[in-house]
């Protein structure tokens, strides 16, 4: 009789955006007459700029004509859009990234739940607290964790590193050396971005002790303040010890579109093996590409009318995130973030829980957030809101926090 | 020091098509002047149909607005394409598959790939010998297929099936009883089909020893046989032991679109776990949604309209299946396939091994195919041609063929 993959039951609760989906839901069919307005999940409202929309069809039409239809994409991406970010993303930034370093996906999330399969089993991880869910439970599903404990809210086997508001939300250098380590700048949840300085402490201590780290910069676009790297390989020695996960989602609004990328440099070398090597070789028997058309867009993304497009979207965005934090402040809370991310993280008032102050918000303001303990313990006391709604949604949600 | 998944160092050569891409690079390098004709990965060549192109432009024009624009897609797919899908791919032959069972997602290959991840770290797979690389490759990276024999180009752990002349192709039921079993119908590489009456001893077998079997219908829109199964779940008795999975890039040309599915029945079930849930929360915590435009036009696919522009697309490929399969017959060459599917194959004449043949073909007659030898040892001898050329290009690569 064949037998399951144990390690999935061992997951508690769903994944935290569908318990909230669930929760909306329910509220939504209790109360229908009521209108919502959602902060929580990380997703933007904006639509597609017109250079990327102009790309898009006209790479729908070269599609339809047998001259210029395209079938399968080169397993790691056009070189047009690898080059393109090569030059961009990196080398405008003085950083040494080759097109070949550089593999286009569907998506950060898709490429941070699947690099840990480069590692051995036995891996031992270490993640921010509180922290993007999937960067756990894809090492849940993967048997690296250990036992989860419901009490404390920890895998066993998990190195944990709390983000605070006596660290400033930057996780310290862990007692327990790791061989896998999350980070994510700005951060995703609690909106902190991280010195140069600061992250090139880490770069030493993950080549000293020989460990790699997972640098997810999917909101590196939101970086308004100076000294602030936009890509981990701006500190020297990254290249040996450093995989970047990048995100078309949050800069350019391709949420709904789907594309993502991945840097492994080609001096990331466990011994004789190449990373670089080896995530082609995933890439080439477990994935086959984003779609060209979408691929197309993305290059819209780097020429001057498309960069100024986006820079157009992200200030607008910003400009939420600068409202919703200047006015719960003047509301009496106490409020991170929003400077060089989108996301707000407020400590939840009165001393309630963030599944408390969810329901709360939910069910008296019609606002939906996302509950700070849901991105683990340390989140616990803490709320985020995003700034990725409307201006006047922004707006209105603050009217009715205000009138709480 | 971190270690690597070591189980990536097992794995011979590169990914097969990977391997040919480069010998053509070469040739193509060495021979400037020649033109080639590709034959050898399964990729279309026409162009999308003219449903889909304005699904597509439309889709887009949605996005660019604010008011129709699409953020993150339902985990699971849009409701408007798995309702087609169960109504159109199910339902309407009499399967009992509804909307919650279907998981929309980029592609049948990444689907093939990842489903193993839902099952025990020492499960035992059964494969056909030939088979399509992917279901091999991806267990090898999850350590589940003991060492390699480059002398025999087995694995120590794997189960295979030989499909060979005598069997017609069709495998026989194992002698070891394998935890999954994975079966492609109409087949990849050797074009053949089952019966339904073959494929009903499959589930028997299965729900007898316990088995799941993976089931890839990607080939599916390819049959023109009574009495070929168009589905397992017609089959009593699937939806307890079978998962399938499709493909819109072999019947709707979406190669380049990237478009496929996943069917986990509802009534599968491992004791008190449900697949179903299982893979659900695989897609909720690994995956993001297939692009919404991309969805809109697989479900372009299912309109009058689209059914018959699809049924153009295949009818075109089949025209060049049976050029192709007739052709070489008349220079003498033993060829199967080609009748339920868009493969050829065929026994590389005079004894050469089918590398030999490969590169015999290309370089004396400039035509691409995919050696046997390539899906597992009993591929040894033959070579797979696809229909998938232009009907120019077909005509073209015969008249090359028969000058030999």
């Amino acid at each position: 009789m064949y037998r399951i993959n144990e390690n999935y039951q061992k997951l508690p609760g769903s994944y935290l955006f569908s318990t909230i989906a669930k929760k909306v839901a329910a509220y939504t069919e209790a109360n229908p007459g009521r209108s919502i307005i959602r902060l929580g999940i990380g997703d933007v409202t904006q639509p597609l700029t017109g250079p990327v929309i102009e790309a898009l069809h006209s790479a729908v039409d070269e599609m339809g004509k047998a001259e210029t239809f395209r079938g399968y994409a080169p397993d790691l991406g056009y070189a047009f859009l690898r080059e393109a970010i090569a030059e961009n993303d990196f080398r405008a930034r003085g950083c040494d990234i080759s097109p070949d370093e550089i593999f286009v996906s569907d998506g950060a999330k898709c490429d941070s739940g699947n690099i840990q399969e480069l590692f051995a089993a036995d891996s031992k991880i270490a993640v921010c607290d509180p922290v993007y869910p999937v960067y756990v439970d894809s090492n849940v599903m993967a048997g690296r964790t250990g036992t989860y404990d419901p009490a404390t809210g920890y895998w066993s086997d998990v190195i944990y590193m709390p983000c605070t508001e006596a660290n400033g939300f930057v996780a310290d250098l862990p007692d327990e050396t790791p061989d896998l380590i999350y980070l994510c700048f700005p951060n995703n949840p609690t909106g902190t971005a991280i010195t140069k300085d600061r992250l090139a402490d880490w770069v030493r201590y993950a080549r000293e002790n020989g460990a790699v780290i997972i640098y997810d910069a999917a909101y590196e676009a939101y970086i308004s303040e100076e000294n602030v790297p936009h890509s981990v390989y701006e500190i020297e020695g990254a290249r040996e010890c450093a995989i970047e996960i990048r995100s078309f989602s949050k800069n350019a609004g391709f949420t709904g579109l789907r594309l993502g990328y991945t840097v492994v440099p080609r001096d990331l070398r466990c011994g004789d093996v190449s990373l670089n090597a080896m995530w082609a070789r995933r890439h080439g028997t477990k994935y086959n590409g984003a779609p060209y058309i979408v691929q197309k867009a993305g290059a819209a993304c780097y020429t001057d009318e498309g960069k100024a497009s986006i820079r157009g979207l992200v200030a607008h965005y910003m400009k939420n995130a600068r409202t919703i934090k200047e006015g719960l402040k003047s509301f009496g809370y106490t409020v991170y973030g929003g400077v060089n991310s989108p996301y707000i993280w407020l400590k939840t008032p009165d001393g309630m829980s963030s599944w408390e102050f969810f329901d709360f918000l939910l069910e008296n303001a019609g606002v939906v957030g996302t509950p700070g303990a849901g991105f683990g313990p340390n989140g616990e006391g803490f709320f985020r809101l995003t700034a990725f709604g409307t201006y006047e949604n922004s707006l209105a949600a603050l009217e009715r926090i205000k009138a709480l």
